[in-house]
């Protein structure tokens, strides 16, 4: 792939993080959320294997909140996801797909409920904010919507417990997967979610104040010398091995939920009220035609700009790649991919052209086993 | 500025024209819709030379259209416009302020109107479509909303109608500002409109078929041999000589649109239905407080990453530079900046910090002169 520099703008913003980030060695930019998010810093295979056995801290502030309060508040972000929230608690977070009025998804956020009228949704890659803002004002609700100065930081991997601890108490390593509270480091009180784009274990800090957060950042590295700690970020490999999804990679506004696998987010048979409920039950009463499953390939290299057709042996089309790595664990290329109802079962086999050559895949099921 | 390279992925989408843009040697990208947007070729400066005295062929695939069309579809376009579209006309494009349900800018499209029932709207970088969708739901308005797969090509510089003319007759030189229309090339039919993010005039094609646009791509280079003709895209120092607005660096969610200057674009006085009609009618009566001016400063080089704060003698705030460039026409750095209301005067001075030295500039109106 040749490499390309990222032009940066005030469009594409950067973070309270930035500079620190450039001075850890970032050797490679995304752009999510209209802002930098690093991609990775010595390699994404250097990364991979640190991130397992260490501890590292990620600018992650372009996963942005939108923040919904007021009245109406627990009214809209129940209409935008089919997940029930009737018996959501505070100081929980929730993984919820958005869906649009015809049942495609929009988001995967994870929302944060801070209070009974007031939420943080913690957003994937496209603009939820305008999906709210459209939403209030067809509805008519007494809401106010704003994104506001919110920048986390991420520490993840299997020593993360360890730094934290050494950082705000060991009373944080009571805290509850999905849970959320506020904890004090050097008089300043920072909200901290055990959550993380990994299944290295982890925690978020949501940074209300930039100063804070830059002055955190470089605690974290200085407690952390003793644990390894290095700069990180979501590492494709690990994300993919793990099978946690990409909203735009792995799914996207052309799929609905049963698609996405989401089934268990789908609460149909409750009395709370969202956008296109009688649509997902109809697709789901008919039985979706394809699905998002893994695939395996006996190679050790693939690039991925944009999906990639898998076929049979009479060249009919059995799927779509959407997004694939080498993985040093399987040993082979891995990937996640949209594959139609006749081929769902594992080790069914595809041919697919890498680079000019033709491989032969299986399916598989999810997660990677 | 250290160079990153950018990160593709499926996510942040490439083009149909990519692997031609890389084979033309683009040398920086940005990311706009979720879709790769080149930046820069030889160089900006290069680049904006030939723009000048020549003609250029840009890939603006990443100017997405949201297409909103049926029987309630007049009524949801008007609704997310405070220009009045009442009196519209089919083969006709509207630069239009979107505002959200606060009085708020969403995006400042180019609406092409197709028919009484279909309308595309050219967007700038955010997610129109889910703030269309929210809109829809909300006023259970009979619509479809979708993004077409259409890729826009310019064809920008004092030769481009000579370049269009040997493709596609002569005919094509009679097409007015703003007004679109097919043309047949080699048995294709073109949906070609006189407009462009450039004011060296020009074209945008919006082209439906990834296969014709590609051949379009070549035969606009193989034609263009005599006209000096060069890949290029929007650039930097011509967009800000000619102060074209971008969403997102000059103005985003937080400025309404006298702020940023579509005073002739909020039509107050219609009988027509959008967003914060009310409110925008208070926000006029009140007065603004700060507004969108060109700022002047005699240096040779500015990078814009954020805002940039401009203070007076005494410290206080005279505003905030969103895009700035050094400008070989007027010699010296010339910016866009939202000034506070006491330093409206043109010539008005400034206090502004560039690579840790301070400089003093002038505030003067838009356009520059």
């Amino acid at each position: 792939m040749k490499k390309i520099p990222i032009i940066k703008s005030r469009r594409l913003r950067s973070t309270p993080y930035t500079d620190r980030v450039e001075a850890n060695g970032v050797s490679g930019y995304t752009v999510y959320n209209h802002m930098l998010l690093p991609v990775s810093f010595k390699s994404i295979e250097s990364d991979y294997e640190h991130l397992k056995k260490f501890v590292q801290v990620w600018d992650v502030a372009a996963e942005r909140q939108v923040e919904i309060s007021g009245k109406d508040s627990a009214k809209l972000v129940q209409l935008m996801t089919c997940r029930d929230l009737s018996k959501s608690k505070i100081g929980k977070c929730y993984y919820a797909p958005l869906v649009d009025g015809q049942g495609f998804l929009v988001n995967d956020p994870i929302i944060n409920k801070l209070a009974e009228d007031r939420w943080w949704l913690s957003i994937a890659d496209s603009d939820v904010i305008f999906f709210a803002k459209g939403l209030a004002a067809g509805n008519k609700f007494d809401v106010d919507i704003k994104e506001p100065n919110v920048n986390i930081l991420a520490v993840q991997g299997p020593l993360s417990d360890d730094l934290m601890a050494k950082l705000f108490g060991e009373e944080i390593r009571q805290l509850k997967f999905f849970n959320f509270k506020y904890f004090d480091f050097k008089g300043r009180k920072y909200f901290i979610a055990r959550s993380g784009w990994s299944k290295q274990s982890g925690f978020e800090i949501y940074v209300e104040d930039d100063s804070a957060g830059q002055d955190l950042f470089d605690y974290l590295f200085e407690y952390g010398k003793e644990f390894n700690v290095r700069a990180g970020c979501p590492n494709l490999i690990e994300r993919i091995e793990s099978a946690l999804l990409s909203y735009g990679n792995d799914f996207d506004n052309r799929d609905n939920p049963f698609e996405a696998n989401f089934d268990k987010f789908v609460n149909l048979d409750t009395e709370v009220n969202f956008l296109a409920k009688e649509k997902l039950k109809k697709i789901k009463n008919d039985g979706i035609k394809r699905k998002l499953m893994g695939i395996k390939i006996d190679h050790n290299k693939i690039d991925m700009y944009c999906e990639k057709t898998l076929f049979d042996n009479n060249n009919n089309v059995v799927g779509y790649v959407r997004s694939a790595t080498y993985s040093p664990t399987f040993n082979q290329v891995i990937g996640i991919a949209m594959i139609n109802k006749p081929y769902w079962q594992s080790k069914d086999q595809f041919k697919i052209e890498i680079e000019e050559k033709i491989f032969v895949g299986t399916v598989c099921d999810l997660p990677f086993i």
